[in-house]
């Protein structure tokens, strides 16, 4: 019924139509609740940094740890809620030192990469950085915690052997869905 | 008022009376809701892999990211839920390959091993092998997602410098709560 098994285990859904933690979303709906709750809260909820700000802080940590599907779908999220769009997002992938973005966010996107690392990587000078550049304890906190959980989410699409999405217009329709209605509608 | 800010952040309580993640928690209510919600699920939901068992997995992903507070918390939480306490915890930290448990669990373990290093270091040959000692597509599911939940936790309670538990009875009466009442009351 179903094209042959690719994952680790089996979903009980088509993988091609549900590429990457949508499928673990449908196999475990007890989990998905509260991970898409928590994706809502970090990266849509009321916060003094943009929606898309905090889809780059997601897209750019699942590039440091090489999940493509993740990589790919929050970059297209974040490029759907950042005035310079995709041009922008890959420059920040690229090299963020020379993307044109605020030294705030730079100094985020520092302590985001310290987290991929480790927790204990993040120095007091890095987040004494980042105050200095303007950022509060609230956004300090949330760019951890967004950092943190991305170093799940990737671990947990990629660790169950989950596919990427066959066709790169899958990611530009879930971010129109996302930038609509959100994670867990 | 408080003893001296330690964190990375201030967060407006007193750090000794609430290490580790439970200052975090009151700090952010909005993120605890679905944090506390997911552990409540994977770490006491129904399964046919105990409560003791799965605490266990939690508390070896968080020893090897030296993360000192999950660490202890979750070894406790694991002791007072395994018929063999805290000599069991210890072996299966120390060598988990030497430790008397069934070559099912061992297997799991070598899975949140992998989980630990990446997502993409969970081969085919690891999930055969917990599939060969009789784990569930269910069990493994949940196995990668506590081991990637608790690269979040690690890193999170780390990557804001919160303190760990001054005196070990924090830990013991911590267990004592969660086996009453879970993770969200």
């Amino acid at each position: 019924m179903y094209a042959p098994c690719v994952a680790h285990i089996d979903l009980g859904i088509d993988e091609h139509e549900f590429p990457g933690i949508s499928g673990l979303m449908r196999f475990r709906p007890e989990t998905a609740a509260p991970l898409s709750q928590l994706a809502d809260v970090l990266l849509r909820g009321p916060s003094t940094l943009t929606r898309g700000e905090r889809e780059l802080i997601a897209a750019y940590v699942s590039g440091l740890n090489e999940c493509e599907f993740c990589r790919d779908s929050h970059s297209a999220f974040a490029a759907a809620q950042l005035d310079d769009g995709f041009p922008l997002v890959e420059q920040v992938r690229a090299d963020k030192d020379l993307a044109p973005i605020s030294p705030k966010l730079r100094s985020l996107l520092d302590i985001a990469a310290a987290i991929q690392e480790s927790g204990r990587a993040v120095s007091a000078d890095l987040v004494d950085t980042a105050r200095g550049q303007g950022a509060t304890d609230l956004e300090i906190h949330d760019t951890v915690l967004i950092a943190a959980a991305f170093c799940m989410f990737n671990r947990y699409v990629d660790g169950l052997g989950t596919l990427p999405a066959a066709d790169p217009a899958h990611y530009l329709e879930a971010a129109r869905r996302i930038v609509a209605s959100g994670y867990s509608s």
